[in-house]
Formats: structure tokens, C-alpha cells, sequence
């Protein structure tokens, strides 16, 4: 492993073969950042398919042969799992390699792992904001990660040549690198991420308690709302419940606004509604 | 006008030249459904424009002379502005003209409009679900309703012979029609088009009272969840006041799912919620 101009990871190891490992191994290869990438996952029918694509050169069902002499491993499971997977592999790491994930918790979960990693090891938490409501190989491509924004978590503990290693990484596959302390990650990302996530699922829901015919007259507007509705049930519950001291407060916030508008309809009051509307019109607009 | 197998109009006016409305007409006069094309509306630079770019023939600030001897007359403004339109035009329109809006509100104010009309004029309602979160001439284009849905909501009073016709107008230019009475219509868009405007807006105003600055570590989860956002607070202030006995009842639903889910995450029911966001995706992926 090289930290200058040139990056090269003789053996990668992707746990989690899904759209954002595959997507992953295949970005590096194609950057020729790496040698062989070896998967673990608990299917080995999914493996079997990466291998034969390409996105692996080879995969074991046995977790520490995968991680075994390895220079990067990528955590890509859902993240309740990352915890019970470092206990596991944290004897089997070699000296100086790099640990990194693409979890959309950070928090005390960085701190837990960094805390399970034995000396010698260096974990820095990422998170690359690519994900989609698909979550297979087979949507998995190189350049997924393509001016997307990868979030870098380093702690007071961290290693500073290490957080330089895999910040360059991901700008080499075409991310945008910021740094963020990983308890501001959670609050950042309980807000533009996860909160939407519980709106979408709460909004289809509530079109199911009304009457679940009505979905089949929705237009573009709601198909774009709720595309997140899609989203893995399993993945997300993982997400929110991690991070639910951050998404109660912003639920409360979210609730008041909600109350605001009602009250504005009950009062057929069409000024304030309309500046209501303008604001939001006008934060939106910067993401154009 | 005839509505056998070919429909033909000699004049269509066109009561507000928008997105809607210059579709209309491109998509009209691509299937050589009529003669002339004039335009009404407020701003005579947009007319002027439409009229260079060829999407009508002519226009006019006095709506009468836009109106007079029409065979088809399209009201594609703003809603609140649909009875005061109605009022000032209803003694110009010629015997055996067919009028038609497309305002994402029916119920009551379908009747009031039937109401206004003086015999051997037709009144139909129509709404294509093509709208955006654009709203201007610069997006307009023939094929807008290709494909789309067309909401139709005839009454008991209305002419069959007009509804006929007037669905057959929207197919022709490539929507799928679809009859509705007037007030299932806004229940049904106040559950698939009009709470989403309003969740989609509170949305951003729950970033913007955090911190303004998140928005800009937003995804394309986000992007797309809020899209509707920045539509025109104008023409969505209307359609929320109109309809908002319908939302005041939905968003009690609403409230009662965010209140379900807050709850849950304060137990920390991990089932609870995959449960929740297992049966919205479900229900979402009618919608693939």
C-alpha cells in the first residue's frame, strides 16, 4: 500500500457484495486501483453471479479467508451487522491494513468499531451518498460514484495518512470528498436522508389507509416523491433506529409544520400558505 | 365540429398560455385537430413568445375577442381565476361550443362552471396528470399527454355527446382518459397529488428551520422526494385552499402514521417498523 501520487491495494476485501460493494470493486478496477478483490456475503448464489461478471475475482463463504492478507476491506453489509463482522475478522486483519465502510451511520458506531480494531489496523468511516432504492448487483456499476458526495469521518483517533488514503480513494472512483465529524454526519443525514425516507413510507401508507385504489391515478409528482418508498424495509429500519435520538427531534419539528399548514387550511388563510410554499421553494432551489 | 371517427375545430382559444396550455395546442396542431389557434393571458410578452414560436396563431388582451366564434375553448389558468374567465366570457361563446379546463380541481367548482354556462354550450372538465414543477412555455412540447392520464368528470347534467368529444380530444393527442365524478377526484388528488405538494414542502421548511446549510449534502433521494417543492406556490396555494376539506381529513391520516412511526422509534421496535415500511413498498410498487 502506497500513499504518495500512486494508490494500489494488492488484495481488497468487499463484505457486502450488493449495489454499493459491487459498485465499488468495479470502480477500482477500472481505475486500476487494485490487484485481486475477493467477496464475502451470505449468499453464495449472489457471489457466484459477481464472480462470474467480473466484479470479483473470487469469494469465500468464510469471512476470515476473505479478509485474510487483505490491504483494504469495505464494510458494505447493512450496518447493524458491521459490529458483529470487525469482532470476527479483527484477529485475522493484517498489520497496516485500511478498514472502511459505506454505512449511513456514523456516530458512536465509528467510535465502537475504531474501539474494536486492534492497533496496527486503521478504520475510517465513509459514506458515499449514492445509494438508490435498489440495493442488488445488478444495478451495480463503475462509475456509481461519479460526482456523487462521499462523506469522511474521521475521529480525534484517527490516523491522518490513513483519512488521506481513503479520501483519495473515492475522488480517484469520482467522488466529492467532505470531512465531517460523525455525530454531525448523523444529524446532517437524519435530515436530508432519513427523515425523507420515513415521510415517503409514511406518505404511501397513508394512501393505503385512505383507499389503496387511489395509487393507480398518481402522476410523475408522486412517483418522485415516494421513489424512496422503494427502498429495502430491512436496510432503513436499521437506519432510523440507529438514529433515532436525531430523527424524534426532527420529527417534532416536522409534526409543527405540518400543524402550521393545517391551521393555515382551517383558516383558508391563502397568504400564509403561499409564503409557507415560497420558503420552500426557495431552499429547494438551490439544489437545482 | 364533428365528433365522428375525425374531430376538427376551426378556432381554439386558448385561456392562459403555460405549460398546459401551449402543449394543448402544439399537441392540437400536431394532429391537425384544428384551424387557428388564439391565446389569452396576462402578460403580453409571453404571448408575443408563444406566438413567434409558432405554438399559437394569434392573440389577444381582451379575452372576448380571443373567445368569439371559438369552437373549443381551453381554460388553463390558474384556478381561482376560472369563474371570473367563465363570468366575463359566457355571453361571447357562439352556440355548440365546447368548453373544457384543466385545473387539478373538480368537485363544487365543476358545477359552479355548468352553472354559469348558458344553454347549447358544453361544459366538460378535464385534468391530464402532466403537470411539473415547471410552469412556463419553455417547456412546453406536443407529446406532454403522451401517455399520461386524463382525468374527465362529467355530471349528471352534462352532454354526452360533448363528453365524447372531449375525451376523444385528449386521446387523440396521446392521454388515457379516464371518467371520474368531480368530487371522487378531489379526494382521490388530494391523497396522490395534493398532500405531496404539502409534505414535499414542509419538508424543506424542516430542513431550512435546522440549518439551511444540509440541503446542500443532499442525495438524489432527497432531490427527487422534493422535486414538487419547487413548484409554483401560486398555483398550489390555490389548489390546497380549494380542496382542503379533503386534506384537513388527510393529513389527520398523515399525522396519525408520523405519530405510528415516532412511537415505534422511541421503543426502538425494530419489527414495528420494517412492518411499516414493508407494506409502503409494497403498495409503492403498484407503481414501478
Amino acid at each position: 500500500m502506497k500513499g504518495e501520487t500512486t494508490i494500489f491495494f494488492n488484495k481488497v476485501s468487499i463484505i457486502g457484495v450488493g449495489l454499493i460493494g459491487a459498485s465499488f470493486a468495479l470502480a477500482l478496477r477500472e481505475k486500476n486501483l487494485c490487484g485481486t478483490i475477493v467477496g464475502f456475503g451470505r449468499k453464495e448464489e449472489n457471489l457466484k453471479k459477481a464472480k462470474e461478471r467480473r466484479i470479483i475475482d473470487d469469494f469465500s463463504l468464510e469471512i476470515k479467508r476473505v479478509c485474510e492478507d487483505s490491504d483494504l476491506i469495505l464494510l458494505s453489509t447493512p450496518i447493524s451487522l458491521f459490529k458483529g463482522i470487525v469482532e470476527n475478522i479483527r484477529d485475522t486483519l493484517k498489520k497496516g491494513s485500511l478498514l472502511t465502510d459505506v454505512g449511513s451511520i456514523k456516530g458512536s458506531l465509528v467510535y465502537e468499531i475504531e474501539s474494536q480494531i486492534p492497533p496496527g489496523i486503521f478504520y475510517i468511516g465513509s459514506h458515499p451518498i449514492a445509494g438508490s432504492d435498489r440495493s442488488g448487483i445488478d444495478d451495480a456499476r463503475a462509475d456509481l460514484f461519479k460526482s456523487a458526495l462521499c462523506i469522511i469521518t474521521p475521529t480525534e483517533n484517527s490516523d491522518t495518512e490513513a483519512m488521506r488514503i481513503i479520501a483519495t480513494i473515492w475522488e480517484r472512483i469520482g467522488a466529492q470528498v467532505k470531512f465531517m465529524d460523525p455525530y454531525k454526519h448523523d444529524e446532517v443525514y437524519a435530515a436530508v436522508s432519513h427523515l425523507p425516507h420515513i415521510v415517503a413510507y409514511t406518505l404511501v401508507n397513508t394512501i393505503g389507509d385512505i383507499d389503496s385504489e387511489f395509487i393507480g391515478y398518481a402522476g410523475q409528482g408522486f412517483k418522485d416523491t415516494t421513489r424512496i418508498a422503494l427502498s429495502s424495509p430491512e436496510l432503513w429500519r436499521d437506519i432510523v433506529v440507529y438514529n433515532r435520538d436525531n430523527l424524534l427531534k426532527l420529527l417534532e419539528v416536522f409534526e409543527k409544520n405540518i400543524n402550521d399548514i393545517k391551521r393555515l387550511l382551517e383558516e383558508a388563510d391563502s397568504e400564509g400558505i403561499k409564503e409557507l410554499f415560497t420558503k420552500a421553494q426557495e431552499l429547494r432551489r438551490r439544489l437545482r
